[in-house]
């Protein structure tokens, strides 16, 4: 009674976070796997109260299962899933590989569930940014219709893995023994630093975490006409991404409706109360599954627009539980 | 041979940036007051290799200067600049208490010099994420003029002095140790984390810090029609500000007189090639007197604008330079 389901990658940070969703959320699970690279063939890792043996991701492995989660990175995700694929196993794959193929959808559950009806057999899962972005506007774009974003994220150091963790927490340690800086998981330190570069660069000299944003917007949305503005911020914070976004509508609005459609929105949580030191912050949204949005405020000169500080979890919304929730729009139908 | 000058707030981050960079650009000084408040009465601070002994600040000790410059917080401005500036000694106040007085000039040495012609022995030093935006955006806006600013700051704790600094090397080391957060000199802890909280709260919910990144840069520029967009946010850094940048120009222009523009530009340095991993970080500004720019990019969506990230030292260039500079621009007159 239930599905066999697969999760690719059982061992990084979003995949372990996987497991714990899936055990969480009561999915119908008839068999679970957990697939990894060589390396970690033979280890363990936990779903509930279960250990399970961890196995090396291969095509013949992976296609028992009937869902797979893959976390597994572009390389492995590019090798496997389209074989995997047409074996008839649906992969929801969280790397950036199939993300702009026409024929994958790229979903946010609580926007573009719909996009799901025509898949092949790989849905993708989007970037953690644009996700927490996304969920925060969409609601409004619905109302008003999105027609500029400008956007300044302050990435957390997760979205590198749990070395990245490890390393910051290591380059502290240091710093606060011998006042001097080291570097681990970046080409700069990244402890009491800021690092303005996510990815490698492209064309025009925007970072590919930057592209990512514009164009995964434009795919989810289905609206090649919103401008964005992206510049992305590697900052000293452990989990969880903050955005600073100014939107622009076509139409305009009233901050009370604004609060009203988020307050009644998927996904999102309304922290506001700046003069009682109520706004969103990393370290209280660690853990959580909510969207959370702050500091609302309409543009000074322009009624058409608003600025707003977004945090999310970049582990749980912005990638495995967007994942975990995709599984489940599939299992409904 | 020299002037009179005190520094008044000397025991502070800012105070003893102003004696550092007095004696370090040779400024004519035939006597240097230091004072501080009464905390600080005996007590000695530095200058060059000399020890002064601080004295508590009223109006009769200050007022043996001929120049003051004032880092000593808005209530004690407010209480003694203004007798002071009457009994003929110039002040540059490093604090909000004068700024948008129609009758004090609030000056960046590198825009508008020109505006210390009208002042009333009070002259007012911008604040310092004010100060990096326009030294990077003037020479811009002199040749495209600004119509747009689109900024979201990431603003070290030292702008809070220095027990902010030890507050987050504090916080570091206890997290470190125990694995939870502690806050010290913040309303929540700052280690690890982002507070999108700066200064008090205004109307329409924008925070004081905002404001003044808004009616500063109308007051510098003379332009009050340009429209800002700012959100000020800490993060844990310990020194040297950081700001994303959108600034839109009512002209067209190519990137490449963007970068000749700003090579020449008093005061900037360009540090741009992403590929190479070329591009300003906080911990390589401190010390340092230049705003440094940097991920220059033309808007993807707009021709009239442009993203750029700008770091400066936010106790040199934010504050102590600046106002040593202002008291240059006067001694040359």
């Amino acid at each position: 009674m239930g599905y066999r389901i697969a999760v690719v990658g059982a061992t990084g940070l979003v995949g372990q976070e996987m497991l714990k969703i899936l055990h969480e959320r009561n999915i119908p699970i008839s068999e679970i796997y957990a697939f990894a690279s060589a390396r970690s063939e033979g280890t363990y890792v936990e779903f509930g109260n279960e250990k399970i043996k961890v196995e090396k991701a291969t095509t013949e492995g992976i296609s028992k299962a009937e869902f797979a989660l893959f976390s597994i990175g572009e390389e492995i995700s590019l090798e496997l899933a389209p074989e995997i694929a047409k074996k008839g196993t649906i992969i929801i794959d969280n790397s950036n590989a199939f993300r702009m193929d026409p024929e994958v959808p790229l979903v946010i559950p609580e926007i573009n569930s719909e996009d799901l009806k025509n898949h092949k057999n790989i849905i993708a899962n989007p970037n953690c940014s644009t996700i927490q972005m996304l969920v925060a506007l969409y609601p409004l774009h619905k109302k008003w219709k999105l027609s500029k974003i400008f956007v300044a994220t302050y990435q957390s150091v997760s979205g590198k893995g749990k070395e990245a963790i490890d390393g910051l927490l290591k380059e502290t340690e240091y710093f606060v023994q011998t006042k001097e800086f080291t570097s681990t998981a970046f080409p700069y330190p990244i402890a009491f630093n800021l690092i303005p570069h996510i990815d490698s660069f492209e064309l025009e000299n925007y970072s590919r975490e930057e592209m990512k944003m514009v164009r995964e917007t434009h795919k989810i949305l289905h609206d090649p006409t919103i401008k964005i503005s992206p510049t992305c911020v590697r900052v000293p914070v452990l989990r969880g991404h903050s955005e600073v976004i100014n939107a622009e509508f076509e139409k305009e609005f009233s901050l009370e409706e604004v609060f009203k459609t988020l307050s009644n929105a998927p996904g999102v949580k309304i922290l506001d109360e700046p003069s009682n030191k109520v706004y969103p912050m990393p370290i209280y949204c660690d853990g959580k599954d909510e969207v959370f949005v702050g500091r609302i405020r309409k543009d000074l000169f322009n009624p058409k627009a608003l600025n707003m500080w977004v945090v999310a979890d970049n582990i749980r919304k912005g990638a495995a539980l967007n994942a975990v929730q995709i599984l489940e729009c599939l299992i409904k139908k």
